[in-house]
C-alpha cells in the first residue's frame, strides 16, 4: 500500500536507498525446485551497473548480490528470496548543498511535502539505484519464465534525444554502451559528448518485447495486462511515456487497418502489441516508453530553497547525462515481472481451462 | 486479484455484462458523512450514455443508478454502497454470428483462450459498457474531492482520426457530442460521417486534467501516482497509449528545459504534468490517451472462426464508430478514482505530517 | 482493506444493510466452465434463513438469490458473478428508539465512534443479516471444491448455553432446528423456551469440519491456513473463540500424545485439526467455535443514550435469542471460503510440484 | 499472497530461515518522522531471545538488530524500513537425520507435500526463530502508538501444561524467564525440570492485553479488529485456540451478563475483551491463545520416512520444552502490529469523523 511491493502472487518488496548500507528486494511466491544462484541474476545486474562507460554515471557499485534466504542446495524452496547489495561508493558530500534547494523535474520538492523530511544522500529513496532490485527480481522472473515457457525478454534504445535510431537488428544491442540495435554508434557517442560538453542531459526512446508469451495472461477489467505493463513503465525513474503496440500511432489508423487479422497460422499484424481486450494474445508484447531528460545537470537552474526563497540550483556529483541509456534492462525486468504475475493468476483461476480451439501461432507471419 | 476491483482504500469492484440483467458496482471504503444521492451520480453517467448523437451506438440506455446500500438518510455512512443499472435495451440477436468467430482487434479471441468459453452478447464482459458503473464511482469520487480539497476534473477530445482538435476552450466542451474544445465542430461531424459511409472506424486522443490535486499524493517506488494514472488510463477499453505532461515530446528535451522551475509563486511551467517522483506536485495533473479506432465495423475482415477455419466477419448491430467520443467522461473518472484512492493513502500513513515549506501556489504562472 | 471483501483470489465482496432494499455479494475469481444456477445456493440459504423455527428470530425472508452477472448459458464465465437478495420483511419503526441507545454487548457504540454516524434499522451492517450473501458465496465455494476434489462441508451445535450436546450422529443434524447432532432435542427445546420466557439470550459452541481436504493449503508464515480459518471465524457476529483440532485442549497435553504420529495408512490421531504448520495434512479441518448471547434481549440493560447520559435499554423487535442457533451453515461457508481460496492460491505458486512421497490415507485410522 | 507479509498499509515482510545466513524483515508504511534507532528495537528482541534460561533451547543467538535503510539522522523517512538479523550459532549437522522422517506434529510433512522440497536445517521456515523479525516490527509500531496515542502491549503466561498460573501482578512478569505473573515462579521450575527429565514437551496458555487503544478501529465486516487478532494469533507457530475477552465462557453467559453495561464512567466490565461488531471499545484488548507443546521431543515417535516407510523419530538437537515461554513477546508484538495496521485504516477512511458522542472512559470502573 505505501508503494515498495510489486506485484501479488510474485510478490517483490523493495527496500533501501542510494546512499544507505544496502538495497535490496524480497520476492515471495516464486515457485518451488527451480535451480538458482546468484550467477543467474548478476548477468542482468552487470547491463544496468553504472560506471561502465563515459556516457553514464561514473559512481562505481560492483552492485554483487546475495541471495540471503529461500534457497536451499541451488534450489528455490518457495519461500521468500531475499536479494541483498551493498552500496559501496557513496559520496554523500557531494549531496550537502542539494539538502538545501530543490532541482526542477526532480523528486526532492515532492518528497518534503509528503514526509516533512528526506534523505537528500545521493537521492535517498527517489534515486534510480533502487531500479537494480527490480532488475536482480527481473532475472529471476526471466529464468522461471524461460524455463518454463520459453518467453524471452529484450529489449533496446529506439531514440536518444533528437536522434532517432533505426532498428538493424538485436544482435548490435549487447555490443554499445547505448543497448543501440545499429552496428555504428558514433553518431550516439557524438551527440552524447556534445550533450556531456554543454552541461545538459536529454531523454529518451526504448522500446522491450516478450516473446513467447503463452495466451491468455491478463484480467479482462482493471488488471489487464497492458494497463499493468503501463503501471509498471510509468514506475521506472523518469518514464513520461507508454505505448502498447500501435501506441500513438492508432490514433490516426482506421479500423480496417489497426485490427489484426487472423488466420490459422497465426496474427498477420500486430497492432495490438500482444494484447487484446486486456489479455495476452500469445504474439509479442511490444512497448515503448518516453523517458525524460535527468534533471541533475550542472547548468544553472532556477528554484527556490527549503525556507521558500528563490535560488538558483547546480547539481555537481556523479549523474546520467541520459538516464534512458541504462533503462533497457530495467524495463525488461519490469515486463518479466508483469508477466511473471500474471502466469500465476491464470494458473489459480484458469488451471483446468481446455480452450476449445489450439492457440494460432504466436508470430505474424 | 482477478482484476475486477479498483483501488484498495476507495476500492471499487465491477460486475455485469453487457447484455446480462444489469451492471454495477461496490465501492468500499468510501468516508462516511458525506451527502449522496442518485443525482449525484446521474449527471456523468448521462454525458457517458449510448445514443446521445448520431456519432456513437444508437444502443437506448437510460443508465439509470440505483443506490443499493452504504446511503442512510441521504448520507454515506462508511459502509460499501452498491450501484446498480439495469440493462433495458439487450437485442441478443444481433450477435448469435458472432459467438462463432473472433473480430480482429477484439477480445473473442482472448476471452475464449483464457476460459474456455465467453459471452458473445455485446461483448459479454469485454464491452465497454462496463465502464458505466465505474463513471459512477469516478462520481462519488469527485464529489468527495470537490468537497474536501476543491480538486476538479475536465477532460476533452484532442485528436480524432487525422483531425487534430485545437484547444479553443473548456467551455465549448459540454456543448458538442464530441467532448472538442472548440466553437465550431462541422469539420468533425463531417469526418464521422464520412467515416460512418465508408463502414469503418476511427482512433482519437483524448486529455483529461485534474486540478487543485493535493500536493504530496502518490507512493514513491511502485504505486507511483503517475504509474497508478497509467494503469487506470491503459485499462480503459481501446487506450493504446498514456502520457503525463510532455510525455512523449520529453524524448528530445534537454534537462534544461523540461524541468520545471520553481519560484517562491509557483512552477514556471508543467512539463511534468503535476507528478514528479510519483508525487504530486500540487500543478495540474495532465493526461494524454490514445484511443485505437473501434474493432466492430460492418467492412468484411479476415479472421478464423472457432474450428480454426478461414474465414470473414461482417460486425452488424449498433456500435460506437469512434470509441473515443465517449472516451472523455470515463478518462476523467478513472482519474478522480486514482487521486481519491491516493488521498485516502497519503492520511493514513501521512497525516500528521507538517512540511516545513509550504506548498507553493499550484498552477504555472 | 475496509474490510468488505473477504479473500484475494476467490474475492467476495459484500454490501447492503439489515433494512435496505437488498444485500448480496460480488465473487471475483470463480473458474470458469462450473455449472452454476440460483438452486445450487438456494439450499444453504435456506438452512440460515429465518422465521423457521420458534427458537430464532420471526422475520420472514424468503432470502431468495439472484444471479445478476458471470453466468452464461448455466455456466460460470470466469467473471464476476454478483448475487442479490432483496429483503422484503424489513419493519424499521421496531428501532426508532434504539437509533438514540447503545445496547451493552452491540457494535451501536462502536459504529457510531468509529463513523460518527450509523444505520439503526436492524442493526444496519452489524446485523448478522449479512452472513446470508456469505452462505451464498460459501455454496459456489463448496460447489467447485467438491466437484474438483470431492472436498465436503459439515457442521454442528455441541452446546447451547449450559447444555452440552453429545455426537451422535451426523445424520440428525438436518433433522432438528439446532443443527444438533442428537436424536432428541427435546431438552434443547426446553431450554429455549424457558430462555425466551425469561426475556434472556444465550451462547453457544459449534463444530465445523472439512473432509478430503487437498493436503499442501495454506502459506507457512501469515496466511496459514489455520490463521485464515481463524480470521474468517472470529469475524462471525458474537464469535468470541476460535479452536483448530485440540485446541484449548492442546495447552495440558504433552508432547508425546499431542502430535499426531504418521503410519503409512494415515494420521493415528488428529489433535492437529487437519493443519500443521499453517498447511493442510489432508486430515479433517476440525474447528470449533465460541458464539456469546445475543445481546438484542428484552430484559433491560443499564446504559447511556447519545448524549452520553445513563439510560436503560430495552430491546424489542424480533431477534435470536441465541445467535448460535444458525450459526452451523454460516460456519460451513466461512471454512469452504478459506479452503477455496488456498485451494486457488496453492495451483498458483505450486501447480507444478511433484511431491517425493505420495499423501498418505487422508483420515485417521 | 504467499503468506510472507503481515499487514497492508503497515506492512512486514518477513524473510530468512532458521540456519540460512540471515532473517529479517522489510516494514513498509511506517510513518514518518519518528525516532527510531536499533535501540528502541533490541529490548524486545532480548526478551524473546534463546538460551537465556534452562528452561528454553540452549541455541545461542544475540539476535542483534541492523536498520538497513528507512531511517536517516535518527529518524524514520516514510520508505521501507529493512531490518536484519544475523543468524550465528546455527549446527546443521544435528538436523541430517530429521530431513529423511516427519516428526510428528510438525510441518515437515506439510512442506514436503506443498513444496516438493524443503530446507530441514532447524526447521527451515517453519522455525519458530521467524518470529523474531516481527518481534522487532512490532517494537516499531509499539513506538509509534505510544508516541502517538499513549497504547500500551503487556503479556503474560497465565497457565503452563498442567499448572494454572494465577494473577498476582503485572510487576513480577519482567522477573522471571516464564513471563509469569507470579512472585514465586519455582513451582514452574520445578514442573519444567520433570518435564526435561522425561524428555517431555508441554503445552501452555498466555494472555496478551493493549491498554488505551483508540476506540473505532477495526473494520465491521471482515477485517473485523477480534477477526485480524485472531489471525495474527492463530498464524503464531504452535497457537491452536484464540479467544477475545470471555471467549470459550462466553458459551454459557446470559445476554444479561454477557454484554458489558455502559455508563458515563465508561465500561462496567469486559466480557467483550474491547471490541464490538468488530470495532475496538477503547477498553482494553484482552486476548489469550492456546500454545501446544513442542513436537521435536526426544522421545522415540513413531512415523514414517521420506519413501513413505514406517519408521521411529527421536528429535535431538536444541528444542524448546514449551515455545508458549517464549511467546509472551512474540503475541505482544503481533496485537502491536493488528492495532497499528487498524490505526492507519482509521484515519485513511475516518480521519474527517466528529462523532457525536466523546468516547466513554477507557477503562471499566
Amino acid at each position: 500500500m505505501s508503494g515498495n511491493t510489486f506485484g501479488s502472487l510474485f510478490a517483490v518488496t523493495n527496500f533501501g536507498e542510494s546512499h544507505g548500507p544496502a538495497i535490496g528486494c524480497v520476492i515471495d511466491g516464486c515457485p518451488p525446485g527451480m535451480a538458482l544462484s546468484e550467477a543467474d541474476i548478476q548477468g542482468d545486474l552487470d547491463r544496468r551497473r553504472p560506471g561502465t562507460s563515459r556516457h553514464v554515471t561514473q559512481r562505481q557499485e560492483e552492485d554483487k548480490v546475495e541471495i540471503l534466504s529461500g534457497v536451499y542446495e541451488g534450489h528455490t524452496t518457495g519461500t521468500p528470496i531475499c536479494l541483498l547489495i551493498r552500496n559501496t561508493d557513496q559520496r554523500s558530500k557531494d549531496y550537502s548543498e542539494i539538502a538545501q534547494t530543490f532541482r526542477p523535474g526532480h523528486a526532492d520538492y515532492t518528497y518534503i511535502q509528503k514526509y516533512g523530511l528526506r534523505d537528500p544522500r545521493g537521492g535517498g529513496r527517489s534515486s534510480a539505484r533502487l531500479t537494480a532490485p527490480m532488475v536482480a527480481a527481473g532475472a529471476v522472473a526471466k529464468k522461471w519464465l524461460r524455463d518454463r515457457y520459453g518467453t524471452t525478454f529484450r529489449g533496446c534504445m529506439t531514440q536518444i534525444g533528437e536522434v532517432a535510431i533505426p532498428f538493424e537488428g538485436w544482435e548490435h544491442v549487447p555490443r554499445n554502451p547505448f543497448f543501440a540495435p545499429v552496428a555504428d554508434v558514433s553518431q550516439l557517442e557524438a551527440y552524447m559528448d556534445s550533450l556531456r560538453k554543454a552541461g545538459d542531459s536529454c531523454g529518451a526512446r526504448v522500446r522491450v518485447v516478450a516473446s513467447k508469451v503463452p495466451v491468455g495472461l491478463g484480467e479482462p477489467l482493471f488488471d489487464k495486462l497492458d494497463a499493468d505493463i503501463a503501471y509498471a513503465m510509468m514506475g521506472i525513474n523518469a518514464v513520461k511515456g507508454v505505448e502498447i503496440g500501435a501506441g500513438f500511432a492508432s490514433v490516426t489508423q482506421r479500423g480496417t487497418t489497426h485490427g489484426d487479422s487472423l488466420s490459422p497460422q497465426g496474427f498477420k499484424s500486430n497492432n495490438a502489441g500482444g494484447v487484446l481486450g486486456g489479455i495476452s494474445t500469445g504474439q509479442d508484447l511490444d512497448v515503448a516508453i518516453a523517458i525524460k531528460p535527468t534533471s541533475s545537470i550542472i547548468s544553472p537552474r532556477e528554484t527556490i530553497n527549503i525556507r521558500g526563497e528563490p535560488t538558483e540550483v547546480v547539481t555537481k556529483g556523479r549523474h546520467d547525462p541520459c538516464v534512458g541509456i541504462r533503462a533497457t534492462p530495467i524495463a525488461e525486468a519490469m515486463l518479466a515481472l508483469v508477466v511473471m504475475e500474471h502466469a500465476l493468476r491464470q494458473r489459480a483461476q484458469n488451471g483446468d481451462v481446455q480452450s476449445p480451439l489450439a492457440p494460432i501461432a504466436s508470430s505474424f507471419l
